[in-house]
């Protein structure tokens, strides 16, 4: 029945939702979000997920979701399965000419997990990004605290790696932020002290959201610190 | 005739426009905008504001525009000076219970101007930001480039800055985006090369504006890199 009939493909959207205050959705993501076809999300296994909340207020009734679940292991593989899954899953609506907007906490380029779709499927068909309010931005507007100026380096490092990285690139650095604090926290604590930059750092956790933490390093409970969560080292400040 | 009633001091908000498509604004942004008593902004002497531009449909005929004249010196102490005279300028308007918005090209703390109002102001009266999508992620989601993932360090360069300084960084950074590139960028070019990091590293320039140009680093013509320009480096592309 679809003699002579053209089928477009679809086009799969990695759209950033901003850290969280719904205020901070561009107005790009919300007309991607309004008029997508299919709306996909990625969620921990268990819970519910922090993107669609976000943009929960622009989803219509007639859209078909697709949540992502992704299970909570310390193994990468199963995730990486779930990935594989949902790309092709994300695929058959696409080749149908649907278009696919996959909704990414903060920015989709910036430690996402929208990057484990785009590489599976950036051969395949169109992807095209909306960039979003990025945690690094919206931490810094939240403490108050410029994240640099003039001709500062500035370098994002994840808490995760060794203390000799770490002490690598805080010694290049004007200033720094350190991200996906979690169980880490201890350890990055110490480091900063051994540095002399406890005085320069800042903790921030769920910035943009009405409970937004602020607190001084010494205040942290390690055993409450989230994954939305972040320090700041200003060497400047 | 105002004994009696309490004159409210006003707020300064740095307000982060984004990197120019104005479809990248958040609400946030907008909002601010639309009900400020006053929206203020820089330009360089003898320009248009760039950011001015950007939010021209949101601004309103009864609002009070105060352009920030910035002089096109090599030395600094002009601008600086025009900023001493600015701050004291919005100053009288937010000690009137005026709120005032400045603009800022892409966000307020990531390498602008409008922290040189912000160390002025910062103590005489309450300043809030609202946070922008970053030139950082407009330029890797126009190069369909990730900027970082999983434990990736990102850094972000200024291209001013002396080659031992920025091949110490880019020893360490996994990824990193080479802002300012301006006359700097033959050298910055050069140094990448001697890295053997040009086949990993992407130019644009005026992301998200119509005249939007990505470009491999051998086709650029040195002489024509404007200051909206970046170059991203991701070893692991």
């Amino acid at each position: 029945s679809c003699y002579g009939r053209k089928i477009m493909t679809g086009i799969l959207y990695g759209v950033g939702v901003g850290p969280g205050d719904p205020s901070l959705l561009t107005l790009s993501a919300i007309q991607c979000i309004e008029t997508a076809d299919a709306v996909a999300y990625p969620c921990l296994e268990g819970t519910a997920s922090f993107a669609r909340h976000v943009v929960e207020n622009y989803l219509k009734s007639d859209q078909e979701e697709i949540p992502i679940i992704i299970p909570m292991k310390q193994d990468p593989e199963p995730a990486q399965l779930a990935y594989d899954q949902a790309a092709e899953h994300l695929f058959t609506r696409i080749k149908k000419g649907k278009n696919v907007a996959v909704l990414c906490e903060g920015d989709p380029f910036f430690y996402g997990s929208f990057q484990f779709l785009f590489y599976r499927l950036a051969k395949k068909c169109s992807v095209k990004i909306i960039p979003g309010v990025s945690s690094l931005m919206s931490c810094a507007a939240s403490l108050a605290l410029p994240l640099a100026a003039r001709n500062d380096v500035l370098s994002v490092l994840p808490a995760p790696l060794p203390n000799t990285v770490l002490q690598a690139c805080l010694n290049v650095a004007d200033t720094a932020a350190i991200i996906k604090l979690g169980r880490h926290f201890s350890r990055i604590k110490d480091l900063l002290s051994s540095l002399n930059l406890d005085q320069s750092a800042y903790y921030i956790e769920r910035s943009s959201l009405p409970n937004e933490k602020i607190e001084q390093l010494e205040n942290i409970d390690p055993s409450k610190v989230p994954y939305f969560s972040m320090i700041l080292v200003n060497k400047r400040s």
